[in-house]
């Protein structure tokens, strides 16, 4: 398995069968879904939208998604918490508040799920678009209210600093579909302001068309000079008709069916891959997380990696190749020196070796040449 | 006289003419334009770009600029320096120095120039488009290096705690024609850095037509949010065809010949009226710049409110009526009451009033009803 996290978020029927809620086709179909993830994956993002996650002030859903979290940790996989604090599904009990009021529930929210899940999930996305945050205007709602009246960077410092305290071993992340300087700016504000952020979160959302190498290394190199890791939380390439260049927000694309096509399947393939290339060439990208993992998600795009029944398409073969393939060491057979040694190289990661029926586990953490000692 | 600074940026032939090195007609012109200037306005801009100021390190155009600002001044102008700090049009010979010597030639030219017109200008552009300035790409400048060395906030602090700490008199200004949340983001970042800055400077360069009311609003509720005064630093809008809307760099835009049109300068008299009426409705608007006064300045645009022989354009006349016809106290006989007193309702700024031929001046500097005493 490779050090760094593969992922993709979660299905709503893999949270159903976590919670055995489904029997027969639909059970099957979810079985076939969770096997095709841990193939290729071992990191999974949870939803925790406030307004799925406690549409009634107080009856929060934290059982089913804490089965959930759980089946994937018994799964050996990373388990990511998405978000904490957004504008967009939002809790509407919110907006009933005054701004103090808003800012103490939101609080308390972020301290109760930090530690409801502490040690399930130890990484959170905890705010989630806070460059549009504060003018979003769609639809008025809570956390825009907040967003406002507090600022930017304070909001961010005052939700990284109530998980930080609830959960000092989570890893923290700031997330942004926004690439532009706004978002670096806004980095850069947070840090020189002794905001602690641990990750820097980049959606990627491609409907529009592959961003290409340029484009995807240009965004790295303003986001790789704060020297943190980077993870890109949400990355998405249609197999089917690109999403018009004129949408400018992506949720005003509405179609009831945006199909897969055998073309856009190959062209998906094929920039699957290179993205997947690119981003691993920057030591600074420390996880890729796939949105979604299957058809029929978000928007109704042709963005899975496999179709609306979990079927393979092209680029979820051609990823699982290029992963269990290409970069992991494959099954390899060496014979040890007069000394009991041998030498490889590989990615960091966890390697298995064996000596006729015995076994064991040894983990590379560290770039560079390293000694594993291994007594039989 | 307004208690708001009403200007405009620096004519060449101003310069020259303050400089004693003009004649004949050239002279006449530059009086004229004099004129035209001081009949309107009381505000300079005057220039400090670092490769006309010192084209040659060690030998600043020091004189030749104190001696313009000291002309303004004399003819009760407040004088304003632009900028201390732009990757554009900086000195070429920063090239062949270290980041570490950048930032210092930066920091001393700031110095120099602070203490050099301290007492005659005490205003400053201190840093200009910082958001775009490590990214700018055109060509490589030393200005470019600095800022992606230190990073937007630091540069900023760096020079505005250089200027405050050689002039702690001065306005110092942030300035920028990037009205995105990037700007407003970067200064959220500034402040919460504890970066002490006195104005937010909006450059407005409408050569693609103008806002309208509606977007000034906008862009004026995104920044006044910091309860900063801001300043409308530069102005323009074209009394001829208007730039298409393609460009993105405006300097990209280059042509002989952009001529003014009869309805061209009666749709500018119009929109210009209509900017500053949108700009003096808003209390935190504390300064308003033209640029440039006259037609052939920066890209040849007909944006001056003044042909190019200085002859008035209906939008200088409009902006004449406005100022000092509709929002100065017109030259009014008021008669006192029993116990010799009078009222009446202005703008803030200075009143002449005379009592046969006796004459005395007083400002009326803050808002609301105010008592004044005149003993004669």
């Amino acid at each position: 398995m490779p050090s760094i996290p593969f992922g993709s978020n979660w299905g709503d029927s893999s949270i159903a069968l976590a919670n055995e809620e489904l029997s027969g086709k639909d059970r099957d179909l979810a079985e076939l879904r969770n096997e095709r993830f841990l193939g290729l994956f071992n990191q999974a993002t949870l939803p925790f939208y406030w307004a799925r996650f406690e549409p009634q002030r107080g009856q929060p859903q934290t059982q089913r998604i804490l089965n959930t979290a759980r089946w994937y940790q018994d799964h050996n996989c990373i388990v990511k918490g998405h978000p904490l604090c957004w504008h967009t599904m939002t809790a509407d009990w919110l907006l009933t508040m005054s701004p103090r009021g808003i800012l103490r529930a939101q609080v308390e929210r972020i301290q109760r799920e930090v530690a409801d899940f502490a040690g399930v999930i130890d990484m959170w996305d905890v705010v989630n678009e806070a460059v549009i945050m504060p003018i979003f205007d769609r639809y008025d709602n809570g956390i825009t209210r907040l967003c406002k009246d507090l600022g930017r960077i304070e909001l961010i410092r005052s939700m990284f600093e109530t998980a930080r305290l609830v959960n000092p071993r989570a890893t923290l992340l700031l997330n942004d579909f926004d690439v532009s300087p706004a978002y670096d700016i806004l980095i850069e504000g947070c840090l020189e302001a002794g905001v602690h952020i641990d990750v820097i979160g980049i959606q990627t959302h491609m409907h529009q068309g592959y961003w290409g190498t340029q484009r995807t290394l240009n965004v790295l190199k303003q986001f790789e000079r704060f020297n943190l890791p980077i993870h890109f939380t949400e990355n998405s390439i249609v197999s089917g008709q690109l999403m018009p260049p004129e949408i400018v927000d992506l949720n005003d694309y509405q179609v009831d069916d945006w199909p897969s096509t055998p073309e856009g399947e190959q062209r998906q393939a094929r920039e699957v891959v290179q993205h997947y290339k690119t981003l691993l060439s920057r030591p600074a990208v420390q996880a890729i997380t796939w949105w979604d993992l299957s058809d029929e998600g978000w928007l109704h795009a042709p963005a899975g990696l496999l179709h609306k029944d979990h079927t393979c398409k092209p680029a979820y073969n051609a990823l699982l190749q290029l992963v269990k393939g290409d970069w992991w060491l494959a099954r390899t057979r060496l014979t040890t020196d007069a000394s009991g040694q041998f030498s490889f190289s590989g990615f960091l990661g966890d390697y298995e070796v064996s000596l006729g029926n015995q076994k064991t586990i040894f983990s590379l953490k560290e770039k560079g040449a390293v000694r594993v000692s291994i007594d039989f």
